[in-house]
C-alpha cells in the first residue's frame, strides 16, 4: 500500500491531536484512502518534554530544514501558533512543492493571500479547514457547497472561551474577573487570556470567514473588534430580564457601499438561534440567497475535534498527492469590495444609563432627542428618591453616532455609568415591534 | 469566457430554481468559476405548461435523446422526482461521458451504487448533495469534512412537511388529520402526502446517509421506516407534560453486530438539540469520534435552497471540465457492515395505556414484569371510580420485545388503548435518571 509523509510542526493541544487522531483512525482512513498516512517528522522546540501523547523520540526534530529537505514528506501539517516562524515555515514548504494544511488562524488571517499565492505558484493544496470553527465544517462548506450563493451575512459565535465565560456569567450571576479565574482553573481560559477574552482570536476566524464568504481579499487589519471585559454583570442581569443573552458575535454582512466585519459583545434575543448555543460550543449562521439561514454548530476548539478537520484536509490533499493532480486553484476571490471603517457600521444597541438621581433622567431623554438618537425606553428601575437605571433599545445607528452619544451621556451630571452594546438578530421591524412591543 | 453546457431535466420546483439561481446569480459563479454556465435543453412532458420560471421557448424538450446526443452538454442535471425513468436517463448520461448531479433522493437511494458504479467507469461524477437535508450542506461535510472521523451516530430531522405537522400539533393542540389538512392547504404538504407522511421521504435520505457516514453500502430495503399518521394528540399532550416533543427522527448508528438504520416518530428531550427544529426545518446531528457532536440546521425543502446545493453540485463538476481532470474516486464504501433487522434495534420507549377503569393497572404492571420489561412509570392520571391513562419509560429494550410487549397490553380486558414510541437522546444514565428522577 502506498504511504504518504507527513511533517507535523508542533505538538501541543492540536498537534497531539493530531496524532491521536491519525492513530486511532488508522483502519478507516487506509480504508477511504487506500494509502497509508505515515508521520515521519514532528518539529518540537524541546525534545525532552513530557507530551500528551506518545510519540517515537527519533521522529522529533528541532530543525524545520529536517522537514523540507525530505523528498518523503509530501505533506506538511502547520500546529503552530503565531505568524513567525509558521509563515516562512508554510511558504517553504509550498515553495519545496509540498501540500500544507494548518490549524493557525492567525497566519490564515494575516498573510493567507500571500501564501494562497505561494501554493497556485507551485500547484500545491493549502488548505485551512481547522483554522475556524475546530471541528465544525465552515471552510469547505462556504468554499464549494454554498459556491452558488451569494452569502448576505455571516453571524457566528467562534470564540469558545469567552462564550464560556459569557454562559457562566449568564448563568451564575458572577462577575467577569471571577468568571475568567474559574475558566483559567479549569482550562478553558489560558494563563494569559488576552488572544481570546479581548477578541484577537474571533477576529482572525472572521477575517478568514469574510474572505470566503464574500469572496474578496481582507486583510485583517479590517476588521474592528472588541472583547468582552467590560460586560458588567448589570448588563448581563438586564439582557436576561428583557429576553436576551449576551454573546461575542462575530459578524460579516454585505451592504451597498462595503462589507461589515466586526466582533463585538452582542445582545441577542433568546430566540435568535446563536442564543442556544453555549459553554465553549461554536456557531456559525450562514445567510445565502439560494440557501436561506444555515446554522453549524459543534465544538469550536480542543486537539481531537481540531484534529478532525486537520486530518481531513489531510485526506483531501493526500488523495492529490496520490492522483498526481495539481490542488487547482486554491484562492476563492474574485472581487474586490472594501470592508467599512468601524465608524460606519450600522445596527441597533441597547443602551444602559445609571443615574445617582432621579432628576438626571430629564437630560439624558434631552440629549438623546438633541443627538437625534432614536431610543425606545424598554425598561426602567428607580429606587425611591435616589438614582436608577434607564435601559433603552436605539433604532439602527451608525457606530460613531452611537457612542459619540454615550460618551456625551457619560458627561451629563449625575450620569454614573453609561453601557452601550450592539443589539443583533432582529432584522425585521416586526420582530423589532414584538420585541419591544412598540 | 469558456462556456459550460448544462440540460437540466424537469421544470417542476426544483428545475426552476436551478434556472432562477443560475440566472440571478450569474456573476458570483461566472467570477468564481471563471466560465460561463448555460442551459441548454429542458427535458419536460408538456411543453404547452404554465411554469413559475420564464424559459426561452426553444430550450424545451420532451426528448431525453436530444439532451444524451448533444455534445455542447456537459452536465446533466436531474431535477425530476422518481426512479423511473430518471434512472436510465442518469445512467445514459454518464456513458456518454457527462457528469450528473441530482436532487432525486429516491434514484440515489435505490440505485446510488449502480450509478456510482457506472460514473467511475468513464471517469465522470455524480453529485447529489440535494438529494438528502436541501440547502443545508451535509453529503460533502459527511465525505469530505468528516472524511477522518469514525462516525458513531447520526441523527435527523430530514423531513420538512412532517416537522411542520407535528409542530403544528405541538403548538396548536390539533390532530393529525387537521394538521395535515391545513398543511396541504398552505402547500407544505402534497395533495397526495404518501411519500412525507408514512415516512418514504426520510428513508431514502437516511439510506443515503447511512451509506456516506459509515462507509458501507445501503440497500433501501435495509431501512425500517414509519411515519406520523399513528401519533395521537394525547401523546403530544404527555410527551409536552413531561418535557419532552415528538419528532420524526432519522437514525443512524453503529453498534457492535450491524448498523441500526431506522426511521421513526421519537419522544426527544426538550434540551435536546434536535427538539428546537421546528416547522419545515431540518436539523443532522452528526457525532464523529473526532469532531464530537455536529448540529447542521437549514431548510431542506423548496426550490431555491435545493438549487443551492445543485449549482454547487454544477459547479464543481464543471471545475472538472475546466481542468479536463477525471472527477476521482465517487463511491466512499470501504467497508460492508450489515444493517440490523428492525426487531434488534435496540432503544428506550414511551409506553402509553389508557385503561377503562383503575383496576386493569395492576394486570398491565404484571404483565411489564413477567415479560421483563424495565418500565418506570413517569405518569398517572385517573378519574375517580373511573379509567385513566399510565405513561412509563422502559429501559432499553430490542424493538422485537417491546412492540410484543405492546400487543400483549392491548389484549389485556379492560386495556383500551396503548401507544408505543421510541425515546431518543437520553444516551447517558445519568441524563435518564435526571430525566426521570430516579
Amino acid at each position: 500500500m502506498q504511504k504518504i509523509g507527513i511533517g507535523l510542526l508542533g505538538l501541543g493541544t492540536v498537534g497531539s491531536g493530531v496524532v491521536t487522531a491519525l492513530s486511532c483512525n488508522r483502519q478507516e482512513i487506509r480504508g477511504k484512502l487506500k494509502a497509508e498516512l505515515e508521520i515521519r517528522r514532528i518539529l518540537v522546540r524541546d525534545p525532552g518534554k513530557a507530551r500528551p501523547v506518545e510519540v517515537a523520540r527519533d521522529l522529533l526534530t528541532t530543525d524545520f530544514g529536517q522537514i523540507a529537505a525530505d523528498p518523503s514528506i509530501q505533506i506538511v501539517v502547520d500546529a503552530m501558533g503565531g505568524t513567525d516562524p509558521a509563515r516562512q515555515y508554510i511558504l517553504a514548504a509550498l515553495a519545496k512543492g509540498k501540500h500544507v494544511v494548518t490549524a493557525n488562524k492567525e497566519v490564515v488571517a494575516k498573510y493567507g493571500r500571500e501564501i494562497l499565492a505561494e501554493a497556485e505558484k507551485h500547484g500545491t493544496g493549502f488548505c485551512f479547514e481547522a483554522s475556524v470553527g475546530g471541528g465544525i465544517p465552515v471552510i469547505r462548506p462556504l468554499k464549494e457547497s454554498l459556491a452558488a450563493d451569494k452569502v448576505e451575512e455571516v453571524l457566528g459565535i467562534i470564540n469558545g472561551t469567552t462564550n464560556y465565560i459569557l454562559s457562566k456569567m449568564a448563568s451564575e450571576g458572577k462577575e467577569f474577573n471571577l468568571t475568567l479565574q474559574e475558566a483559567q482553573e479549569k482550562g478553558y481560559a489560558e494563563p494569559d487570556p488576552t488572544n481570546d477574552v479581548e477578541g484577537f482570536d474571533a477576529a482572525y476566524k472572521l477575517a478568514i470567514l469574510t474572505a470566503l464568504a464574500f469572496g474578496t481579499p481582507v486583510k485583517f487589519e479590517d476588521i474592528s473588534f472588541e472583547g468582552i471585559r467590560r460586560i458588567a454583570r448589570e448588563d448581563m442581569a438586564w439582557a436576561s430580564e428583557l429576553g436576551y443573552v449576551i454573546k461575542l458575535v462575530a459578524a460579516a454582512k454585505e451592504r451597498e457601499s462595503g462589507l461589515e466585519a466586526w466582533v463585538s459583545p452582542c445582545l441577542l434575543p433568546l430566540e435568535h438561534p446563536l442564543a442556544q448555543v453555549n459553554d465553549v460550543f461554536n456557531g456559525i449562521l450562514i445567510k445565502g440567497n439560494l440557501a436561506g439561514e444555515l446554522l453549524f454548530t459543534g465544538r469550536g476548539a480542543g486537539g481531537l475535534p481540531t484534529a478532525s478537520a486537520v486530518a481531513a484536509d489531510i485526506m483531501a490533499v493526500a488523495q492529490k498527492v496520490l492522483t498526481g493532480q495539481a490542488a487547482g486553484p486554491v484562492c476563492t476571490c474574485y472581487r474586490a469590495k472594501p470592508v467599512l471603517p468601524k465608524e460606519e457600521v450600522t445596527g441597533r444597541y441597547y443602551l444602559r444609563v445609571k443615574v445617582k438621581k432621579g432628576d438626571a433622567a430629564l437630560p439624558v431623554n434631552n440629549l438623546l432627542i438633541q443627538e437625534r438618537i432614536g431610543a425606545l425606553p424598554v425598561a426602567k428601575k428607580f429606587q425611591q428618591g435616589k438614582g436608577g437605571t434607564l435601559v433603552y433599545f436605539t433604532q439602527p445607528l451608525q457606530a460613531g453616532t452611537a457612542s459619540r452619544a454615550a460618551a456625551k451621556l457619560g458627561m451629563i451630571p449625575g450620569v454614573q455609568e453609561v453601557s452601550l452594546l450592539r443589539l443583533e438578530g432582529l432584522p425585521a421591524a416586526a420582530a423589532w415591534a414584538a420585541a419591544t412591543g412598540k
